[in-house]
């Protein structure tokens, strides 16, 4: 018996596999604070046991997206270990609150394999759903990967590719929101007077400032979430591969676009599903993260009065002030490009 | 409708403006945890439950200076985001105690403003207020910025110049600091057997130790209190600019003074008042602080046998060692020397 | 009377002498998300709370790393602020279990003494001893330092050298775990399938991953730990120094490696004791760690079903992976090695 983990290869892998993750994880009002220092988030939820308490919430939730992240790193050392490429998520639905004291758990299963036909590799689809220490699923999202073959003489599986939603429909968010007496939702203090009917489908904002990422930060968040892909980590490897350098975990940079897009978004306070995200170009060390938005659909909730849905695509570039949305030419991205995520965010109505 | 905040800028300031900040904020255990290992604090009172209930506080307080910075930072978008300069600190004062679970909300009101003879820029006097989620007023303090204005064709306001007190009297310290029992205050745990009556007015006392900053540490702490000035962490733009990079936030070398202060001043646990601060030159990461403090006055508090107050002025500089005091040479300060902090702390009798 | 603490110097202790050290320091979930943040630990029982509860804790414990910084940086300003070098540990035990919410003190003896040939410094022992806020025990641990004389013309005290135990044995382990239902020990969230007897006496075990090391990083930690030590924060002096640059804390390293023993020992939860442990050579930021484990002994633990014990010696290298083991030609260690940790872990049976 190997003590040792080395990681599931695409062989490795067959649809309908069900896989429970470990480490479980409870999530506490230090690791909010962490997040908070990491990314500046200003979302006035998350932030204040008073103001959550005024609208309806019994305390202030955990950020949407540490939530990703800490269920994201369960599934690291069983799916991705021997990853290529992380190629894109799509179907990602935030069901359930998660508070301070909360304990997540992951299980994935996979949903879909193609083998390159090089032979050398496949892409592997899994739908992964986090839990809380009462086995509510609280999120899940699908991921594709692109995972290194053990032994290439292996036939390839027959291929299964799923059927994967462009966009969540507006009757499945919400979840993890209770209704909201947004009569108490005090703009003053939230930082913005903007709410559902103030953005217009086609609206872009740009989100003006900036954050320059330093390899002890990203280290240090991705470590937070038990994330244990080795090329964040090992300067003394990976500054013999491709890059020469440590690459950024692609969630970091979801993390940053979504703590700047708080300046023209900043009631936009809950991420209930992802739809589609891309990590256009890797991101490392030294480099200033700017982030755009395009409003791209505007939806009521059935049956909910409180707040309503934004479909957004947020953008963001490395090294590249978004005043002028940078984005692409056909088909090709703007070479400073290193995000393309489309996402529901919920607001007041 | 903007949805971005563009700051405030001279000709949007009047005198008599209140302005209610956004985003209120839980301080927790995990913001604590985050100051002490920023900063390595180590005064007993905010470090362990324990001390601070055997001498008469339910807990242990949250740092005075980490509630400071958090009402600070949220005046930042409405104060300062298009500051030339933050020139000075008057009349600060610590009303009442914090503890981990409270949330702090800020409000300023401008109490004067100077346009200067360039007409490009103006000086804005503020008076922020801190509060806990019970509207009792935590923190109260004066600064003024220099801000640019955005259209430079309209008329200078009447000049409104604010008297400021040259420090706090006694009778207006302590409001944070419950009755002690400072015979329960065991100088073995608090690290030093000097208490209110070994120090003498004139006594200057070299701090000794010093502390390298790094880049991610300041930008760590300074969203860590929800600070969006730009100059701390875009490095992209601030390296087009007059430093070629990230500018330190001022805050953040006060703590690190105050932490350096420990090693001669272990029981002066509280700052009580914050008579007038000056950040002398700007701090950038790699350098290395070093600080002293010299007693400028020792008083009684009226009707309290407690604890007295000792007025210091504690002076910071970078990359140079204060054992012979560096300071003021006329009226030049030290090319070293980058805080000019003139405070009263409260210490046993 | 002087008020800024020089530190105690060889001529400064007596056999027999007992420091009460200070400043107490609450441990809370903050310290331990911002633990888990800079080492990336993914033990099941110190992650979550669920999982502890269901084998018996009342809540996730403190790693037991934690515990051990914590106390040891009380250590440091009368021990060894003074000091030369930090020769080594034995003998250390985990007592009782630590949880957050608990206050450690920490109080040192002198137990040894023997000046040096060129009477200018002197090798101190102490055996340190961390309390919680009831006065339980949690830890103890000998350890000794070459520290510096002030005064050379002084004569040497008699010379006195603690008998220390090689290792710790069995019957002495396990005081800070409760008697666990490992039935209910769940392989699938802990990480790994192999429990004590799964492991052979003289299996070495690769732990694969690598982790580089920012300044920003080890920093954070140290003043964590409250622990003071000069060379590990100040880029000034120490760039004059005999390195040019900061040493990393001994300890920082020391909880690397555990971390990264993870992948390899996911079940050995609990540091019971350090049988000895040797700062090989200095790390410095910048390298990266890579760790490998030998196992030196298994034992039962007499009285418990539960859960047994693994001797291991886990081996730290600096930029230098350890799939080939690498530890010592004859007497001389690896030049890549800068930790030899002896240690005993428990694991379920």
């Amino acid at each position: 018996m190997s003590k040792t983990n080395r990681g599931n290869f695409f062989e490795d892998f067959a649809v309908g596999q069900v896989i429970r993750h470990a480490t479980p994880r409870t999530i506490t009002v230090g690791d909010v604070s962490l997040y908070s220092a990491l990314y500046g988030t200003r979302f006035a939820v998350q932030s204040a046991d008073s103001f959550a308490q005024d609208i309806g919430y019994p305390r202030a939730p955990v950020d949407d997206l540490l939530v990703f992240h800490v269920v994201f790193g369960k599934t690291v050392p069983d799916i991705s270990l021997n990853a290529v490429a992380n190629l894109g998520y799509a179907g990602g639905r935030f069901l359930a609150p998660v508070y301070p004291g909360d304990t997540l758990t992951a299980v994935s299963e996979v949903i879909g394999l193609r083998e390159n036909s090089n032979g050398q590799s496949g892409v592997v689809y899994v739908r992964s759903t986090g839990f809380n220490q009462d086995g509510v699923e609280v999120l899940d999202y699908v991921r594709w990967v692109m995972v290194r073959k053990a032994d290439t003489s292996l036939p390839a599986p027959d291929p299964v590719i799923p059927t994967l939603p462009a966009a969540l429909a507006p009757d499945t968010l919400g979840g993890a929101v209770p209704i909201l007496d947004t009569d108490a939702w005090r703009t003053d203090l939230s930082g913005s007077s903007a709410r559902f009917a103030d953005y217009q489908v086609g609206e872009r904002i740009d989100h003006v400032d900036g954050m320059t990422v330093e390899e002890a930060e990203h280290m240090i968040a991705t470590r937070l979430y038990q994330n244990t892909a080795k090329v964040h980590f090992n300067q003394f490897t990976e500054g013999q591969g491709r890059f020469g350098r440590r690459l950024i975990y692609g969630g970091h940079v979801i993390s940053i676009a979504r703590a700047l897009s708080f300046n023209g978004l900043a009631n936009a306070f809950h991420v209930a599903a992802i739809n589609g995200g891309r990590h256009v170009a890797p991101l490392f060390a030294g480099l200033t993260v700017h982030a755009f938005s395009e409003v791209l659909d505007a939806q009521e909730l059935p049956g909910r009065e409180d707040v309503g849905a934004l479909r957004l695509r947020t953008v963001a570039t490395k090294d590249r002030p978004t005043a002028d949305f940078p984005y692409k030419s056909g088909d090709d991205y703007d070479p400073s490009v290193i995000l393309d995520l489309d996402y529901w965010a919920l607001i007041p109505r």
